[in-house]
């Protein structure tokens, strides 16, 4: 295995996890470290703080080194001292989800003409292989179909209101205390790190650049725990999705939010932080690959697994893992939300007047949506009654209209809420 | 990727899924097809039978063919033959479980030496990606636990018994009924199988040389409706499991057996014909692999997903894939059954008597072994008593002393049966 000179950017949980576990790696020399804070108080034994420095750009102008790991995040800088790291023949290991969902099509052109590669097991899926293999092993599938928890803070936040019934602010503010949230919980609770990586898994998987601000997402923020335990009732669980479909068409249905999944189905069974990605292609079948999605040892099994194999190739030639190459000219063709087919649940507030269920009955006829379960739960206070449907498949713009419908309507006094099922 | 020129040794279900899978890569020709029986009738549209051949050394001996692709099976000619491939300095891809476990040192050595790979994807686990995930993108973790279901058949079994109710005898007969277990089913309910597969996995996660001879197995055979439904009681599933452990003192326990699988653990949820592996390390922590183990199709997605790694990798190098040389120079210091410790489960017929409760307790605390559930389920018409037994982490060899005192017991009639528990 070669001898490689790494500089890391990054040295927060992952850096640092990345930093400890490199260690054991003798053929690995890491020559510098770039940080935001020289001055931070680093909880590591026996550390050289001459290994820092609070520009990267000494690290990807340093000719010593032929490895960037970038474990920062965000756009700004790392996009540019990664352009900069590619310019000077530099490979780049990333877990940044979020660089590569919104310019991984020009970073990986750039690096294809400079002949270096671009490695990011760790951008998916945490310490989940995914990347590698569906680049490698599994290449002689036609991957149809994608279904996945890949965010651990939304899945942990779900497994705790299904378990102990909590709302999802309890339930947020508990995960916020635990250290599985962060004080400004968005980015995880409204889909975006999710979509990020959604991004990233149907490019790889359909072989087509998929844009991510054409990816639908709704996040968990209006799960309540009447949703829960109806879900429940009816054999379900509710869980953050990130579904890839490649349509009989060849356009690309991709789309994260929340959906009730039948508790038979393995996903159904993922909780906590777990993630989980299902992939169904041709010849292969079904496959799910389950473990950590988050966490400093994780992500440092994967960074570090692409940083080995790297160095492995690298001892027999120049142009290392061809099949990791990412060189996708295709762009998907991605569908809208409203017109995608789905089976539904649908939860109302509806008056207490005899005809209610026949008039729900008679909107989604109009409508073209089949019910296959209705169930109403007594009668509220106030004589209202909470009503839930589950539909058979049926498309999302009929949906939608039967909504405006029943909301016209005298009898329902609200529509609480709309989630896709997944049997 | 570069073309290449194959020879299959092979034409049975996953011989002939891998040639329609294979129409659709332009860049392989497939060369020549080894069968047992040039004359039998193939169910293949358009079909040249020229390709075939009932002489496996035409191909072997071939020098327009690159890569053997062996899916015969079988110690008995494919040793030689495949010998005589890398003497010719062919690449390997098999799926041959048994001959990889039972020659593989011999095999990997001669490969190294001539300077030919062997890929085997296909022979642990079907379609799912194992093999090449751990040698590569694993590659930075040491595996410490391996719990793996990789048989098919015994787990649709398995599936059955538990879902139906039925006997063993009654279950194997529908599974055969149903092409899910050959007419003489040794090899798969008698764990031969799985115990194949078990000594190539565990080889390559601890990467010490595990001996098949050593490795502890049991079947299924001896699993009654009694036992499954006493454990379904207990909150567990019964699951044939392949286990190997890196323990604190180096050594290697590796065996298969059947054992309670706690209901809420991932591995107790997989069943009918789907394979899971469960691999534990650092830094990854865990990580389940679930898919099909076994049939054409999935069978073929490995192989040539071997086939197609190599062929882009030939294109750069001629020493493709290093990281997939199997190189092990230690051997695996393995351990005897009566060594290890586990949880059990006990099932014994008891004489109906007042003191047989305190009987079965002061014989286990007697050998080190505290009870943690005991249970009785009424009396038998003969006036004798079915106890169940579940113990907390005991030694195997305590186990045994404590089964022999029971049995010498007046109290107790037999012992039904001695299963171990994961939780």
């Amino acid at each position: 295995m070669k001898n490689l000179n790494i500089g890391i950017i990054g040295f927060g949980t992952v850096g640092t996890g990345v930093f400890k576990v490199l260690q054991s790696f003798g053929n690995i020399h890491i020559e510098k470290i770039a940080v935001k804070n020289i001055n931070k108080k680093r909880e590591l034994e026996n550390f050289n703080n001459d290994l820092l420095t609070d520009n990267a750009y000494e690290l990807v102008n340093n000719p010593n080194i032929d490895v960037i790991i970038e474990v920062a995040g965000g756009i700004n800088p790392a996009f540019d001292i990664l352009k900069a790291a590619i310019e000077n023949g530099k490979h780049i290991i990333t877990a940044n989800k979020e660089l590569l969902a919104k310019k991984g099509n020009e970073l990986f052109a750039f690096a294809r003409e400079k002949k270096v590669i671009i490695l990011y097991e760790a951008a998916v899926g945490g310490g989940i292989p995914i990347i590698m293999p569906i680049k490698t092993i599994l290449c002689a599938n036609k991957i149809k179909k994608i279904a996945a928890i890949l965010n651990g803070t939304t899945n942990y936040i779900l497994t705790k209101m299904t378990e102990k019934e909590l709302s999802y602010d309890t339930a947020l503010k508990q995960a916020q205390d635990l250290g599985y949230a962060e004080t400004d919980p968005t980015g995880d609770v409204e889909g975006f790190d999710t979509a990020y990586k959604l991004a990233i898994l149907s490019t790889i998987s359909f072989n087509k650049k998929v844009d991510i601000n054409k990816i639908y997402r709704e996040g968990i923020t209006k799960i309540t725990a009447h949703d829960i335990k109806s879900a429940k009732e009816l054999g379900y669980r509710i869980k953050l999705i990130a579904m890839g479909q490649l349509l009989d068409n060849g356009k690309i249905d991709v789309r994260v939010h929340p959906m009730l999944v039948a508790k038979k189905h393995l996903l159904a069974k993922v909780n906590n932080a777990t993630n989980s990605v299902m992939l169904s292609g041709y010849p292969v079948g079904d496959l799910i690959f389950t473990g950590a999605g988050a966490g400093a040892e994780p992500t440092a099994s994967s960074v570090i697994g692409d940083l080995l194999v790297l160095a492995s190739e690298l001892e027999n030639t120049d142009n290392p893992i061809p099949q990791a190459v990412c060189n996708h000219t295709e762009t998907a063709e991605q569908i809208d939300i409203g017109d995608t087919y789905n089976d539904y649940y649908i939860s109302v507030t509806a008056g207490n007047s005899p005809g209610v269920i026949g008039i729900i009955g008679t909107i989604c006829g109009k409508n073209n949506i089949n019910i296959s379960t209705i169930m109403q739960k007594g009668i509220n206070n106030d004589n209202t009654a909470e009503i839930v449907v589950i539909t058979e498949t049926s498309k999302e713009s009929d949906i939608q209209n039967a909504l405006k419908e029943m909301l016209a309507s005298e009898s329902i006094k609200n529509i609480n809420n709309l989630l896709r099922v997944m049997n």
